[in-house]
């Protein structure tokens, strides 16, 4: 990517994108809007702008006190609190790197991240010590442990050394911290991708990248003051999908769950109805069990007027019509990755769009992961990298670049040809463009089956087996198959035992070719994910490789 | 201001904002949006976003058939149309330099700037040709002239040469270009300040500066591609206070009014019912006589839901509440400068003032200029330096330092300590700042008059006056004028009998423009003085309050 001089003034604009000024400057304007974060017994710990302000000062003095430095790199493992919001501004703020740690991953999985990124100390909260104390032995560049905890340091069984407890360290810290200016191009935090095949990746992103993605973001989602944000996606997520900074940049008040799952939705859901939520993020991995419960409550919650910012893999349209229907909550579909620093595309409505299209047509739009966010460059190439049209028809792997889309992985040689000469991220997304900006993913380029020569969309399928009420859940892959290369196969949750193949097959012909449709549909209790709640096709592909060279072989 | 890297990767983040962009993203995703333009005889012109671009690619080509080049200066002298937005996209998008001429200047002025900014090229509309000729034979840098004119070039009579005609230019080029990704520190635009003592002062913003102006504006502002957004304020201003940038990155409708003046109101009256236009830009000064022309109509436009975005100075309490009451338009105060790239602060509600606040409290803080939006540095110091408390009392002058704040004047030496060493430009406004953030501009440090949104300097008329044998001391202020928010009155003591006001107006008229020229001068005695023998403004300002407005109602 060459560029090109102008002209140009020797001493211009050497103020740099720092995050911590997102805060600083949050707090001048918002001091007085609240935080409020869910404790481990269900009630709300809650806190102003001001009030976190205070204790993120208290942490970049306490992470000097501990001899942290400018570069070092920091593993958090923790969930949503406001702990962690603090360290979200105060350890970047020092100019430390906040090595975002997911609490899902295997331990094995967890040491290579740390080790890879030469981590030299570890937060952590003390209900995830157990992971810590399997992780740290074998991870000597971690020189200590603070734990994030209520109690006394001394009141702490493990044989972890040397720790801190954050609240001591903080209690103990000058409530002043004179920020450094630190140059934009600095990395502000550190995420690994886990989703594809072999060892994770480090995406590192500077503070440029965060500060940019969190204006954008804050823009495309229309975030304001008025607005009670719900941060459910984890914080150790690609910086929970850059909701804490493009929240505070507004003002809005911002809601964090602490440590949650699927048991306490009627917990979540009652905070909703308490703080007046007006916009939640989540995984549809996890709006879709939810509205599982909203279905079996008598007294429906009136969410209308929430936005439901959904992303990691697309809501099925029964759901984001069950949810309008039951609550008058709207669905925003958004499509992002680890690389490209969360968001990429949004699906916003238009005005020309909303007053020409039928209803069934808006339906059909909004299962479109939306458009390109002003801002990154977006191409649809076929498989010898040629520009297809935006057709909305012609489908290839989606290439991104921008001021906020990573192009290069850490440390990791071999990884180059994942990105473009000129600056573009291979997504590894098959996709197309529509004359309107609007992106459908099709499948993933390794999702993708590859059958007698043709390709057969398995996130279509999946989609379509979904859409029947009989269906929990589907997920189809690509298996080897003597004849035609790979073919489909369906593993099916059933919702009840009405579910029959027949009738999966009898509904599947009524969309697809004949030879596109799975030939074997088995049903299961579970569809296995990834971490990231992810339908971990690479697993399942594994797990059933041999039911076609098998079977073929018997027949 | 000393910068700190932390850990830095070497091929991070080398895509460039580029303002370019902007419009290309918005094409992508918003091309069916419109863009109106008001040709002279009131009818408008209408066309797409995509149509636009199309045209700015033609410009692009045009720009370089003419032979200008990467860095080059180009003055535009031209009102609000259709063309200006593409000369905002097209002229720096290659690399080249958008001197915004103000077509209310003098000649001499225009002149001093155009050399100054050693300008190649000039775009003028035909309706300002004769300015232009006026100019251009003594700017000997000036290569040649690109005239805005449906007629063909046979028709146009003028000695100036070469000429080109805009339109036959784009006939004649290429609909595509493919632009260069330029250094995002490459300066896009010059504006030269003519407010203050001396010359004019060339504020020269990077494309970094107007891209990331633009995402802080439209946040503030909150537009979306709901909105339709009438653009005022004279693009020659600070880049139309960043408002075509902003408003096409969210996708919003933009109309502009072409040249107009109060006489035309009813017709712009009439363009935003029948366009529906949700935002409006314009300073005080305009929509101050607006208003009498509102309150003279029968049936009252319906603004209900409109947001008059209010700037240059400081809209009167009275004028707020009528608009309120007779239209239903909401005043947002903006506080901003041609340093600071537009907007500094804007006068948006929260939650917690709309709702603790009484009635009358509301419409006080309304009186402020708003809060300092994120990401700008603000501090209120004494005349020592030292900043003073935010706590809604202690004033002092205002420094600004942030990503879209210039730190130089271009080519201006004598002028460094208008900025600290910490990078801070000194506004040379008084103000304070309250705990929520809300900015109060109580006097201005430099005594410039504001008459009509346009300013004028009592120094330098002062200087004019005095510089008559028959004088021997002259003092200028401005005093309220109730059509012109300000205008100017001098007080001259006189050396002799001689001395008579047509003969002071004679020669002011050979250096200033009749506007500029004040309505009263006044034969005294004495000219009041401060302790330290400086002419005590402040005191004639007190004492001559009432002339303007006391004259006005006896008419």
């Amino acid at each position: 990517m060459e560029i090109i001089s102008g002209l140009t003034l020797v001493s211009k604009s050497n103020f740099q994108l720092n995050v911590i000024n997102i805060l600083k400057h949050a707090v001048r304007n918002f001091g007085r809007q609240e935080i409020l974060s869910r404790r481990p017994d269900g009630t709300l710990f809650r806190y102003t702008y001001r009030d976190a302000y205070e204790r993120v000062q208290r942490l970049a003095n306490s992470l000097h006190s501990i001899g942290l430095q400018t570069g070092d790199r920091v593993g958090v493992l923790t969930w949503n609190t406001h702990e962690n919001f603090e360290i979200y501004f105060g350890l970047p703020g020092i100019g430390a790197v906040m090595l975002l740690l997911n609490a899902r991953l295997v331990p094995s999985e967890l040491k290579y991240i740390i080790k890879h990124a030469e981590a030299k100390f570890l937060i952590v909260d003390e209900s995830l010590l157990s992971i810590a104390e399997k992780i740290i032995p074998s991870c000597k560049g971690i020189k200590g442990c603070i734990i994030i905890t209520e109690r006394q340091l001394s009141d702490l069984t493990t044989e972890l050394h040397p720790i801190y407890a954050y609240e001591e360290l903080l209690y103990n810290a000058d409530p002043r911290y004179n920020w450094p200016h630190i140059e934009e191009n600095s990395i502000y935090s550190a995420c690994y991708t886990t989703g594809t095949t072999g060892k994770p990746k480090g995406v590192y992103s500077s503070h440029r990248e965060v500060y940019l993605q969190a204006l954008m973001y804050a823009i495309n989602a229309r975030f304001s003051v008025n607005d009670c944000i719900f941060q459910i996606v984890p914080m150790y997520h690609v910086l929970g999908w850059g909701t804490p900074q493009a929240a505070i940049l507004v003002g809005a008040k911002l809601v964090l769950p602490g440590n949650y799952n699927l048991n306490q939705v009627p917990s979540l859901i009652d905070i909703m109805i308490r703080e007046k939520v007006t916009i939640f993020n989540g995984a549809t991995a996890f709006i879709m069990p939810m509205l599982e419960f909203i279905q079996q409550m008598d007294l429906k919650p009136d969410f209308s007027g929430v936005q439901f910012i959904c992303g990691a893999s697309e809501p099925p349209l029964e759901l984001m019509k069950r949810y309008k229907e039951l609550t008058g909550a709207e669905i925003i579909h958004t499509y992002g990755s680890t690389e490209a620093m969360a968001i990429v595309t949004i699906n916003q409505p238009k005005p020309w769009l909303e007053n020409n299209l039928t209803r069934e047509e808006k339906w059909e739009l909004k299962r479109k992961q939306g458009y390109v966010v002003v801002g990154l460059d977006v191409k649809i190439v076929n498989s010898e990298g040629a520009d297809l049209p935006h057709d909305g028809k012609s489908t290839g792997e989606i290439l991104l670049r921008g001021p906020w889309v990573t192009n290069i992985y850490y440390n990791s040689s071999g990884t180059e040809d994942l990105f473009t000469e000129d600056g573009y991220w291979k997504s590894g997304d098959i996709g197309c463009l529509d004359s309107e900006g609007y992106l459908k993913i099709t499948d993933r380029l390794k999702d993708i089956i590859k059958s007698g020569g043709e390709w057969i969309s398995s996130i279509d399928l999946e989609n379509a087996i979904s859409s029947l009420s009989t269906v929990l859940e589907a997920a189809v892959v690509g298996i080897p198959h003597p004849k035609w290369q790979e073919r489909p196969i369906a593993l099916v949750v059933p919702r009840n035992n009405l579910v029959k193949k027949k009738h999966i097959l009898e509904h599947l012909i009524t969309k697809f070719a004949k030879w596109q449709l799975p030939d074997e549909i088995l049903f299961v209790t579970e569809i296995p994910k990834t971490s990231v709640g992810k339908i971990d096709k690479k697993n399942i592909r594994e797990a059933y490789k041999s039911v076609y060279t098998d079977n073929y072989s018997n027949k």
